[in-house]
């Protein structure tokens, strides 16, 4: 491809981003929270079909899926919540790629900590808000305008283009790019646009959920002191956990990842809930908890890990000892993953990178499960590269727009190089 | 009333015992946890229609109770809600006197604990077991077949009984028994058969409920570290709120509770939530209690101690130095009550007793708030008095059948002494 034509991408990517953003601020109006993505999916699955693209509306089978070793069980059925595959034929032979992408988004609560609307898509200088804006519906308005710059261009890929929208990554992806897998999408090579700060994601850590229940004894309030109160006695667990958390991080070592967020890797309590009546001690305790392993960890020795931490934590307590607490483990269940740092796509995506960046892109580790390690099982390369922003999962997530361009233009060029054009 | 006809009310009582505790298995079987009162208030109601009664379903009106001082503020509407009072005039004058009793039962959760189907009113042994069975289902039906006794030997009371059942006493009677006095039912006494152990409870500790709130700081798991997890900050608040359980039941005297508990007041932890996402570090935490207070003790020095113990076990905490945990107090909110142990009619009651226990009832405590204290608002001495029983509020809770026996005795008896036959 000519030196001219880069240019003119560039340009193009510049002119068309006021109807990128539009997308963007479209699709985040539109809510997806985890197992209601469908009306997003069908705004997108639109945005496709204009775009020429051939579109599938393509809905998983929870037994297929449960039967592949990646498969992370999920607790939702698959009614109304279809998977977006929009393939570009390519006009010759050249690579295939895929460019994917997934709609879901987490609980946006507490919304009153937002300072903007979180379903509003406002934008503030260079920051759009909204939960998704950075995780992850800005690179899904990126792998859109991508593909519509060189079409608009009058350049057609030669090798086959497919975009994919998928459900529930926040849950693990099972319904997502692995049922999409299995379901025979393939190419030689997948491109995520997963929020990356810019940088190439070739690694991430193991990811596991566990649930510590304790059980307690209910008892009138007026009679507390006959009850056993499982509140109190998750609380010894409560500070081991976070007392863990800390000293993982000190003596486990993670590079690639360390240099992304600062930290090797994260053992999080994320929820809690413990009795339903105030005036009848708490019988029953629950804490869910999330916890990233690095590379050499595997995932049975997580589990002794956290099994001796809460036998050490309530060690003493006779209750307990009689009753010990229940550990479970559910949802993401996940070994590290690695992407062979010198393979083709890493390079070109690299390289590629450096006509917008002015030097190439940077390989770094994700510190949170990705869809792209679904690529490994089914021998298809498989990497994440997306814009910056800040706040995923929390309060006022926001994705920067000059960064949505700059990627948007490197995807623009990749698509042209991979494929070619 | 001659020896002759008390002899024949105990011996009916027992011919008939059967078919009260027929009844009471019927009510058990009926759920009514607060809210949803109505489906057991229309069986009771209509055991009353066939005692003859005149029955009202009176359904409470908000903004009229709000504005009584003994309000306790309920989060509930009131369709399908209502209380039944039900009327027999009387032959002539005598001593008039409400028998009362509350429908609406708690949760049984978490209902695997139990080993006899809280819904079931099986009976084992003396025991009939179920939610409600001796918190108060025991203590209505007790109600109905004292007067039936006195009915079916042709005893006609001679001063006017009104039989009620009231919602919504565990969330502290405001549109219970409060309502049913504003509504304008009153008489020269009333007695509520709230399981007591066949004592009598002629006073109560205060008691009010609170919510402590935290505020952490969300973020993806991934990004723990960059957070603020609100469970953690919750958790030293959790041990100072037990600790000062323990210290104030040492400090704290209060005979006729303890005597009856072997505690004089209990402050217990009966709810907790914190977070919605196992992925996403808590961002709020709340957590709910009940004290009980003292005679002596006001309310405000109870919410000062709570605040004192809170700013204590987070000092230090720059993260709520900046973010102080919120303190809300909601629902129960009640001084101790005392009810004169030298009126009329606790001695009338003592003695009665005597004649099926062999020796005056008892005087003591509830460690629990009671309907009775509304009574002292509007001028009608107000008593508790009903049958033994174990696990209220909690698992496998159960009435004892022969104490439910002995207690219906003696309404029988007391009604035909207080009223007149």
């Amino acid at each position: 491809m000519s030196e001219e034509s880069k240019k003119r991408i560039l340009e193009r990517v510049e002119e068309s981003f006021t109807e990128e953003t539009d997308l963007l601020t479209r699709l985040v109006r539109t809510k997806s929270i985890i197992g209601r993505e469908q009306e997003a999916q069908k705004l997108y699955a639109e945005s496709c079909h204009n775009l020429g693209l051939s579109v599938e509306m393509f809905t998983p089978d929870k037994n297929t899926i449960k039967a592949h070793p990646a498969y992370t069980p999920i607790d939702l059925d698959y009614i109304d919540r279809a998977n977006v595959i929009a393939e570009y034929k390519g006009s010759g032979s050249g690579r295939s790629l895929i460019l994917g992408g997934h709609i879901d988004v987490v609980s946006p609560e507490p919304t009153h900590q937002w300072t903007h609307d979180p379903w509003s898509g406002e934008v503030v200088g260079d920051r759009l808000y909204g939960r998704g804006a950075a995780d992850m519906k800005a690179g899904l308005a990126a792998n859109i305008y991508a593909l519509e710059t060189l079409f608009d261009l009058g350049l057609r890929p030669r090798g086959r283009v497919i975009i994919e929208s998928t459900i529930e990554e926040e849950l693990g992806g099972s319904g997502g790019v692995l049922a999409c897998f299995m379901h025979g999408v393939t190419a030689d090579g997948m491109l995520i646009s997963e929020p990356s700060k810019e940088k190439i994601y070739v690694t991430h850590p193991g990811i596991r959920y566990f649930r510590v229940t304790v059980q307690g004894k209910t008892a009138h309030a007026a009679y507390s002191h006959t009850g056993i109160n499982a509140i109190a006695k998750m609380a010894p667990i409560i500070k081991a956990i976070e007392a863990l958390d800390i000293e993982r991080a000190e003596r486990l070592r993670y590079p690639l990842v360390e240099k992304q967020t600062g930290r090797p890797c994260n053992l999080s309590m994320g929820k809690m809930q413990a009795g339903d009546w105030v005036s009848t001690v708490a019988g029953w305790a629950t804490l869910e908890c999330r916890i990233g392993f690095v590379p050499g960890e595997t995932r049975q020795g997580v589990e002794d890990e956290i099994k001796k931490t809460i036998r050490e934590a309530t060690n003493g307590d006779q209750w307990l000892k009689e009753y010990p607490p229940k550990l479970d483990w559910f949802g993401w269940d996940t070994d590290p993953w690695m992407e062979p740092t010198d393979s083709t796509l890493v390079k070109k995506l690299q390289v590629t990178g450096s006509k917008v960046y002015g030097a190439p892109l940077e390989l770094t580790g994700a510190s949170g499960g990705l869809d792209a390690r679904f690529g490994h099982y089914f021998g298809v390369p498989s990497l994440s590269y997306g814009p910056t922003g800040a706040n995923y999962h929390g309060v006022d997530e926001y994705v920067d727009l000059p960064s949505l361009m700059r990627v948007t233009k490197t995807l623009a060029l990749f698509i042209a190089d991979w494929c070619g054009v």
